[in-house]
């Protein structure tokens, strides 16, 4: 199993852990000092070693910080983590709502002069500037420190040490080299002469490469530098890349991760870093060497997240793997759930196996969220022996999970009756229904944003008065992170407002949330593309659905759709025994073709 | 009659216009000068003696601008005039797609060091920054100096001498004293002593009058200053403000416009200019004089788009009148239209004298777009002796018109069909209606912006390969701008990101323009409101519809609606009897309830 059920959090073992940071902090004349839940990749998930934020406070989420007085622990979370938190961290701690708290402003309010400590490793050039600014008026300085969590974390893990491994070229559709030359052209035209890549994400894309260095995301933990020349030189942990010195070539020098920060100093610029990701202690070491430094966006962001034809045709093969082992888990869950006796962790075992039993399965693309009645209504729940609820027949079931392949990631929800369910929950269901119906039908010109389409899927639930308190979509990776920028349905700036594009992945997943009662949502994963034309029309953009899995038809108030949304509800789950069918047999597959009937 | 049809453009007098103009640039050893359509109150509409662009070029558009060099002179403009400027002007002008190219680089292309005049009157702030960051690195200045076009205009208008009148605090909803009060307190609390109000709109509703200097918007030339105690100082062109002295009170003192400038040396600052439209003269005197700047937008924008309760009652009665006088042309033009013999300019002249036999009418709210056959895809047509058409019978014919009147202003856009029309015509109107009828349904939640909504209208236009190359609505103001920000429908960021809120009226626009063939456009303004609670669910907004005029069902393809759209449609043609019936009497009556009958 690659998933895991403790409740990992010890919040017991926080007030010591806090007294002695802040004996240090007063050695070294600090008012304060930041422990972010990120660590110097800025990715979602992080190596045990790199869990200082659970460590200290107990807190397990993947997003927050906590700031460190004299005399007071803020633990920043947000809204999805406001109930967790209260579970997980001890009394000496202070849960403090965030985004709604700023930083700054709170540290200016509990503070009257002095510096606050952090380590620079861990907090981007864009972060450190905007919380500069909001300090300066208050008179409060921001000062980079070693770690001071790691200088009293004496049994802390050591690194990840999985080595790097290459990813096929025939998968990638593009070689290194070929990536390398077309980001260096770009680098020219801007006249860069460097660029600085501190996402792993980003260097696997480039590179062609992979790793195992933390759960989930199946990114190498280094950084490197991109030269215009279309050279590079990557910076790992000793070792990491000796599998793949032929892979890299000529042209990609490996060096020690303890190196990175010598080859800044005497780089000619102007070098271009993204504020947005790069470690602020990339920016000092350069500022301190005088060299020129130009904020861009990473130059892979953008074209990792236009998927190849080799890619595009890798997704959609491992959507029908994996659409196979969801239909085998949703036939199985369906001949035992009615009777009783599930748990939730039963379901997310049996639901890997089914993924496992592929003979392909890398990884799962993220922890699976399998929430039974009101666990449903917690978007991203996640159940621990602590919280495991039985399956009772007749609540909803929200199942959200994926899995990783080398061909390509997955990411699936669907929500189940697990026996006759009531007209409230089959009337949110159709709304949720015709959201994602209605966003998978879309066409739309070239220009257009995530953030325009948003509403579109959001419609039909406003209509009665309903809403989801997260975006309508995230972009997904190929073999990659599940959750991958710039692209987005969200009306968040940072991934709303990128314009689609052909070969941009995103999933499009509405829901449908009542707090103590029950979760509704649904999810297929979908690929931008030229939308076949329509006579002389305009060209337009559509939405090619990747996903084919059942839909429950238990749950669809038939009386509330248009001829439209019965036409594609039919004709996905068409489509879907024409695609998945061949790759079932027996009770299997007389389960898929019952689960696909027309309405 | 408001409006006038004669071509204004005289292309021939523009060659030696440019001759005098560039004599005078080379005395002053200017390597170039600017002449932009705006006049010191960046408006939509110039009075005759501010109308430079067209005195110089030709051109009559309401945007754009002309950068005269010594061999050259760039008319750019926007997508909407690109067909009309090449009739206007001579062959001395270049036309320049605008905003495809930027006058910044455009100047770098053509210029090689040296200095490019212009008056501070006419651009602001932010513009004048933007292009002196871009001059910059090609070594060009950007100066000041008297206007060149005024030099040489020997024959140039007086400006406007129209008085300036009260607007009843009863139709306004609330009294100048209270917005000066409510406004020196927001004022105070952002630390602002004296906020520069240089848009006439934004005075006329700070201080409840209004004006009659420019065409279509009755808004009063004149400059203010608002200080933080809540007093105001007017300056105005001498004997304007006769009339209203006493509506103006003792705490408003009213001074000459030539004082505008000296006033601003002495103020103690901070001082509040909004960049978007103060004048760059402004920002030049404040900072001449010590004067502390805080770059904010002006102050009167936002709570001027909030309607209140009196004025939102003075728009609905607008409307049911302005509906009325729709009603009876509408009927006229059923009359009329099919025995054929009409031209454009007779409806135009027809629709006006409805309006007018209200007794209400102060204006028409802007020059009536009325467009038969290929003349409808001219988005923004404007019908001239020159141009003027013959309504076809069975060719399509949009009416796109409104009304300023004391208590609101209208706009409102109907396609009719004149006879027999084609299968395209009906799917393509049909497609434009369902876009307005899903939008004007709409309900969503406190936070969403217009933007969000846009693709709401879009979507059914955008499944069969239409689009339109427009927003789908922009602000209006209550008898005031029928364009009006911050808010609109539409990705513009400009206008689309302003969260709506209860009280703001747009217009819901959707269109479909087929070149040489046909337009096809839908209007009706609708108001932000509270929607009514649906049970415990959570609380949402919604567009309460202003204008009840029928929709030509001659267009309406009804097997392509779906029961929801053919629900709204008969119910909006039952409120539009319930609510204009009564004003109605005889054969127009009944022409009413035959154009309202259930689909």
């Amino acid at each position: 199993m690659f998933q895991t059920f403790e409740a990992a959090s010890t919040p017991e073992q926080g007030p010591p852990r806090l007294a002695a940071l802040r004996e240090d902090m007063a050695a070294r004349g600090l008012k304060g000092f930041l422990v972010p839940r990120a660590d110097a990749y800025q990715g979602e998930y992080v190596a045990d070693c790199d869990a200082r934020l659970a460590w200290l406070t107990g807190f397990t989420g993947s997003a927050g910080f906590c700031a460190v007085l004299a005399d007071l622990a803020g633990v920043f979370v947000d809204g999805r983590y406001r109930v967790q938190v209260r579970d997980q961290v001890a009394a000496e701690f202070t849960p403090v709502d965030w985004p709604e708290n700023r930083l700054g402003p709170w540290l200016c309010d509990h503070l009257s002069g002095g510096a606050v400590g952090f380590d620079p490793w861990l907090h981007t050039v864009q972060e450190v500037a905007e919380l500069r600014d909001d300090l300066r008026t208050a008179g409060l300085a921001l000062t980079p420190t070693e770690n001071l969590v790691d200088a009293i974390w004496t049994d802390r893990p050591a690194p990840p040490d999985a080595g790097f491994f290459a990813h096929d070229a025939a998968l990638a559709g593009e070689s290194a080299a070929d990536k390398r030359a077309r980001l260096a052209g770009a680098l020219r035209k801007a006249g860069h002469r460097v660029a600085v890549l501190t996402l792993p994400d980003s260097i696997a894309w480039l590179l062609n490469i992979r790793g195992a260095d933390i759960p989930r995301n199946p990114v190498p933990q280094c950084f490197a530098l991109l030269l215009d020349d279309g050279t590079c030189q990557l910076f790992a942990r000793p070792g990491k890349a000796n599998a793949i010195t032929e892979h890299l070539g000529p042209d990609v020098a490996v060096l020690g991760q303890d190196a990175f920060l010598a080859a800044l100093t005497d780089l000619d610029g102007p070098v271009r870093i993204d504020p947005a990701s790069c470690p602020q202690i990339v920016a000092d070491v350069l500022a301190e060497n005088g060299v020129t430094v130009a904020h861009e966006q990473d130059p892979c962001v953008r074209p990792k997240a236009i998927k190849t034809p080799a890619e595009i045709a890798g997704t959609t093969e491992a959507h029908l793997r994996d659409g196979a082992a969801m239909c085998r888990f949703l036939h199985w869950l369906d001949e035992n759930a009615p009777a009783g006796g599930l748990t939730e962790i039963d379901v997310v075992r049996a639901l890997e196996q089914f993924r496992r039993d592929t003979g392909a399965l890398r990884d799962i693309s993220f922890d699976t969220i399998c929430g039974a009645g009101a666990h449903g209504a917690v978007v991203h729940y996640r159940v621990t022996e602590a919280t495991n609820n039985p399956v009772t027949p007749g609540a909803l079931l929200l199942v959200d999970s994926g899995g990783q392949y080398a061909d390509g990631t997955t990411d699936i929800t669907r929500t189940i009756a697990t026996g006759p369910v009531g007209a409230e929950e089959k009337a949110c269901f159709t709304r949720v229904l015709q959201g994602m119906i209605a966003l998978s039908r879309a066409r739309f010109p070239d220009g257009v944003a995530g953030r325009d389409l948003d509403s579109i899927a959001r419609y039909p639930l406003w209509q009665a008065g309903l809403d989801y308190g997260h975006g309508t979509g995230h972009g997904v990776g190929a073999y990659l992170c599940v959750h991958e920028g710039p692209q987005g349905f969200t009306r968040a700036p940072s991934r709303g407002h990128e314009p689609l594009k052909p070969g941009m992945i995103l999933s499009v997943e509405p829901g449908y949330y009542r707090e103590g009662a029950f979760g509704i949502r649904l999810e297929n994963l979908v690929v931008v593309q030229e939308a076949p034309a329509l006579g002389d029309m305009r060209p337009m953009l559509s939405l090619e659905t990747l996903t084919w899995v059942p839909i429950d038809r238990r749950l669809i108030d038939i009386d509330a759709l248009t001829e439209a949304e019965r036409h594609w509800i039919d004709r996905y789950h068409a489509d879907t025994v024409a695609r998945i069918g061949p790759r079932l047999e027996g009770p299997a597959r007389d389960w898929l073709e019952a689960a696909c009937a027309p309405l």
